[in-house]
């Protein structure tokens, strides 16, 4: 079985026929982050999304207790079509699952994030090198001195992703991502990591190190943990959310998300 | 006393000092219509926005009981900074009031949306005549077949605005628009009305009909009645509107809004 649209890999994926990360599968179609809070701190999770656009790219959000993106895959089903789930109790970690309908609530309300995968695919066609996927690695993410807007109960600094590019290409590297709103968009900051409070670029917050060469550039782009990070700051008393790269794959086709 | 900015227009309105239309005020400093929503209809009204971000972009939105937009004006006050306020019960308008500070409760969440204000302006800077404006009238706006996304109780379909438009200037009038993506953006539909279920040019469902000349083409942009129009149809039993005409006036230039 060709693995070449969104619905066919989701369906693999609810089947349990595939449980390991997304990023190989279905390529051209967009990846996202899922966040998962009860109703009552909804309205202030959105609120601190649109406040907070480059960082939490909003691309669709369920009714109250609904499970079907209606925007982005309306055969889609929160509950069971990404391989792993990370479930957390007043801010910390408690299982990963492979499917939460017997956690599922009627208060429920399920959010979908642009991610950066989106992004780096259109940088590799363009020829820009990825330091972390050439090396095999998560891509290197730092806690910045960068305020967010907060919102209701929701606040914090900027979480910062970050990718080595030649010199030569940091223009080229700007103006594509800068098409990507929706995942993102154009970066940060290029440059100087203690201009936004970063001191140690070998060792990331999150995710692991890469090489930086002589001839590039450390460019910063904001980044989907973000929102993590002022969730569990919150504690709600529970969350629900992809497993760090099992994500929730849609119908919408990368191209969809650039803006001409 | 120079009315040029935002802030001392709205101090003006609070004092009760100006208490007509707005769009003489504060030129060049964006305006913005207001809704304001009891919180258990706030979730599904922000949905609505998000589905359908042609006719309902989102500039701003409060916390559940705050009446200061962060975003876009931090010294406003939304209960007294509009010259007038329309309050519906039960889909039903029962009075036009100068402050709600008395109305106001604890759980109303208050959005404010973009509105065709700031786009006209950059139409006419540009040479484009906005033939409503030349006639005095209000805008004329059209019910159409155009669907909108439904989200939980609101659904309903698009309410366009129509400018008629030389046809030289047609391109112009539409690359100049789609420039202001907060603001409606670029048209939905350009030429037959009927395309798009308009069957009476001459006798618009809302505001005033206009002239259209032979050598014009009637032009139509998604217009920010659509959520009204859903929201009467919701009938919840309390909504707080702007009165048309009477809108908040932001710190925001209407040159921010656009995107470069």
């Amino acid at each position: 079985m060709v693995i070449n649209t969104g619905e066919i890999a989701r369906k693999l994926i609810r089947e349990e026929k595939w449980t390991g990360p997304t990023p190989a599968l279905a390529p051209g179609y967009t990846q996202a982050n899922l966040v998962i809070l009860p109703y009552q701190y909804a309205l202030d999770f959105f609120l601190f999304c649109h406040r907070n656009p480059k960082p939490c790219p909003v691309l669709d959000v369920c009714e109250k207790g609904k499970f079907t993106p209606v925007l982005t895959a309306d055969t889609g089903d929160l509950r069971r079509d990404l391989p792993k789930y990370r479930i957390y109790e007043n801010g910390v970690m408690t299982k990963e699952v492979s499917s939460i309908v017997e956690y599922w609530q009627d208060d429920f309300v399920s959010f979908l994030l642009g991610c950066s995968f989106t992004f780096e695919s259109a940088l590799m066609k363009s020829g820009i090198p990825i330091r972390h996927i050439e090396e095999e690695r998560n891509v290197p993410m730092y806690t910045t001195n960068i305020p967010c807007k907060p919102a209701g109960i929701f606040n914090g600094t900027m979480v910062v992703s970050m990718r080595p590019i030649p010199r030569q290409l940091v223009d080229k590297a700007i103006e594509i991502t800068s098409k990507f709103p929706k995942v993102h968009g154009a970066p940060i900051h290029v440059g100087n990591p203690e201009d936004i409070g970063i001191n140690d670029l070998e060792n990331p917050d999150f995710g692991d190190g890469v090489t930086i060469n002589k001839d590039e550039v450390p460019v910063f782009w904001a980044c989907g943990v973000t929102p993590q990070v002022a969730i569990m700051r919150a504690k709600p008393e529970l969350v629900i959310t992809h497993a760090p790269g099992h994500m929730f794959i849609t119908d919408i086709k990368d191209e969809e998300l650039m803006e001409l």
